[in-house]
């Protein structure tokens, strides 16, 4: 495996696989299998659960880490092809992406969206590019304008974990964020839960609905895994019978990049913070899932979060385990 | 030991015995006992000691760690509960801590003083919360509201190695300092001396008096150990026959929290600043301790830091010794 | 080896040696040689390759670093003598090198010139005083005022790889950048291509001519490898038969500090941009060499660096390469 990148590259038996070598090494575990590797970590963005546990994760393995932050004791650097570069960037990635993956076995890069044009994002112009440039090193997606692989491969599992049937009733929901957030998350749990064969529902008030191309894909992996893939802005709707609640927030997507208007849209919308009454109709089993960060009291409430439907801390914990098993595989089982 | 979060929670006997375990891993060094272990360091505060010497520690036990400093390459951290967080703040303690716990084997954290309310501060509120969140995994406290045991400990070791002897008179001496720092490193040496048994004299100008529980809890320590506890304005009385000056900056207790009437309170005090002759009248034989970093010319001369009373340096490296021990108890031998 | 902070202290014989040694460590891995040592590591100015490649190569050797940023999630370091510490830095060098020294096997220290006074930056007068106070502890100079000997060592070995002769001619070309940057590359640059033997011209407009003290020690090397120093700013003569052009961006020492003066001395020259037909007139097989960071379009064309003269690449590799024979040699061959 030369690039984890994008969940929907793999197969439904593949994704069974990598996840059945994280159990391996769960209950196998191999401290020195990545000894002498060295995982290059470039962050362009905020990071809590992936900084730790990629570096927990290669330390576990018998592996060691370094980490890049532009603009935080490494220079800015600048994306665009062909500009001319007088301005705060001091280097380009043209060069700062090939020398990083010079100097390691393997790349991960968080990048999240620019936000401005969204056929851009959906189509990776950014990421691809870097991508491009580590052609010669594995390259994990740490979160894109659009994916988030290592989340989805922790959801799937943490699914499997709790014995959320294949085919139960997915309920994406949108909640309330003081603004617009990206999308990487809920395309990426979407096209997860439809890959795994589950009912899919997305939940958002009007103005949020997730771009058609995205719904399109999801649709695609749902009609080959037996799964479905619907829409509501109806709560009661969407909910009943609901075997997971998968809380997420995003911006408008009907005045994407438009930071007045996306306000103006969720202005309205504070009520879309999962509480616990929204499990009146669901499954009397239903859970929460969220990948966190999570802001409390406006997303989801402490009720919920401090409830026992909340599974969040098992899907962050799955994240070290999951991108154990990637790692391993790019590095050790090469495929 | 699942806590390393203050010295008053150990007896004199075990301090002894980690001091000693300590100085069996100088002498034995043991570079693969902590062999795929991973410590996670929380830093909500600048350091430099701490940060460098938990990982070198870490290192040279075969182990290996990751750095988290919210609001600097990782979310902003909310702390209080209930809150609805519509602010800057992206995560909450509840959320981040467990989820740090989970890809690490021990943790380490710093979060200094809130300093508006004394009493929430001597109670370790906010450092409790933390605590507990992270309950199913050791963990050192890196120097919170009131503690700071690594310090402690390292400094009990530097007044063995250079001879201090158990029932010496330790000044522990307020100096000066452009603003109000916290009192976790004044009041944890405070029990630190009166735990090892010495008589102890609280040096400090009017309107910086320790707080009285702060001071109980040392005499209480004192009692036990056949030491002794007391306090003076008086620099001349409080010197006389001193075996350790131990100068420390912090902010003015009968204005806690109240940053103006703390400057008035120390404008005119520019004169605490340690100098040669502060050792006219001690034991011959008296050294300078301090925890750093240190002002110098303002809270120390140079003429002492740079001469051969002072053992700061000394301190800092027993930092890095004692916290192996520490790490050793928590990880290898668990007791 | 205790030292390496300036390649000028090494002989040909010396380098050549060195050079030797990394390229069996590329030949013949030895991924336990630093097992248990630790690289302590220093930033106080912006880095992606050296704060990358050192980690990376203290890894690959089975050793490991930590890194300290004075001013991000570290105190502000004072660095001036005798002054009253009141303002920004909390920490003096002579408390926080001495300790961090304290706690590891090996340091590096970036500290880029203070570009105020020409004089005692050419007398490294700022790194002399921190190198000074790691005097028990083998040191790396990762960037200091005039001197950055791990890119001139990884500058000497690319030139060996590509095949360029020993007395081929070296053009050390300034080239434009929107604001003045340290002369620690170009001095760098131009004394190890005299030390290589080679027939050195330095290409700069006027007013940006390297000072005088460097240019005579640069000499000497030459006289001594049998190679020749010489300058111009005459682009024609210079490239004539050049087998290397070696951009670098400096700041006008005819204006030093003052950055007014040396902004009008710039203002006409952002034509110094390499470009392809700066090699009409060079040898055939004439190569492209930078540091990197490198501003595209501005110091170089996209042309040049995406064309198959640039080496930048292969130089930036090999700045781990090289390193890691540097820490070999501190460490595990002591000479």
């Amino acid at each position: 495996m030369k690039r984890f990148c994008d969940l929907a590259d793999f197969s439904r038996e593949e994704v069974v696989d990598l996840l059945q070598l994280a159990q391996r090494l769960v209950q196998h575990p191999e401290p020195q299998a990545l000894a002498g590797k060295v995982l290059g970590l470039l962050f362009f963005n905020n990071s809590l659960r992936t900084l730790a546990s990629m570096q927990a994760g290669m330390s576990k393995l018998g592996g060691s880490s370094f980490v890049i932050t532009p603009g935080n004791g490494t220079y800015r650097m600048e994306t665009r092809l062909g500009v001319a570069m007088d301005g705060d960037a001091a280097e380009h990635i043209r060069e700062g992406l090939p020398v990083m993956s010079s100097f390691c076995d393997v790349m991960g890069i968080r990048a999240f969206a620019d936000g401005r044009n969204l056929d851009a994002d959906i189509n990776e112009t950014a990421f691809n590019a870097m991508a491009e440039l580590v052609a010669d090193k594995p390259l994990i997606n740490l979160e894109s304008a659009m994916s988030h692989p290592c989340q989805a491969l922790a959801d799937w599992k943490t699914m499997d974990d709790i014995g959320v049937p294949r085919t139960g009733r997915f309920v994406l929901s949108w909640v309330w964020h003081p603004r617009a957030l990206p999308l990487a998350v809920p395309s990426t749990a979407l096209h997860m839960a439809a890959q795994r064969g589950m009912d899919v529902v997305v939940l958002r008030p009007e103005g949020f609905a997730l771009p058609a191309p995205l719904m399109d894909k999801a649709r695609r992996a749902a009609a080959a895994s037996g799964g479905r893939v619907s829409e509501t802005s109806d709560r009661r709707e969407a909910l009943q019978g609901a075997q997971v609640i998968y809380a997420k927030e995003w911006g408008a997507t009907a005045a994407y990049g438009d930071a007045q208007a996306d306000a103006a849209l969720r202005a309205s919308l504070s009520h879309w913070c999962v509480r616990n009454d929204w499990f009146d109709h669901t499954d009397p089993a239903c859970r929460l899932m969220h990948c966190l960060p999570v802001r409390r009291n406006t997303a989801i409430a402490d009720e919920v979060l401090d409830g026992p439907r909340s599974v969040v801390l098992r899907e962050a914990h799955n994240r070290l385990i999951v991108q154990m098993a990637v790692l391993h595989r790019m590095l050790k089982e090469a495929r």
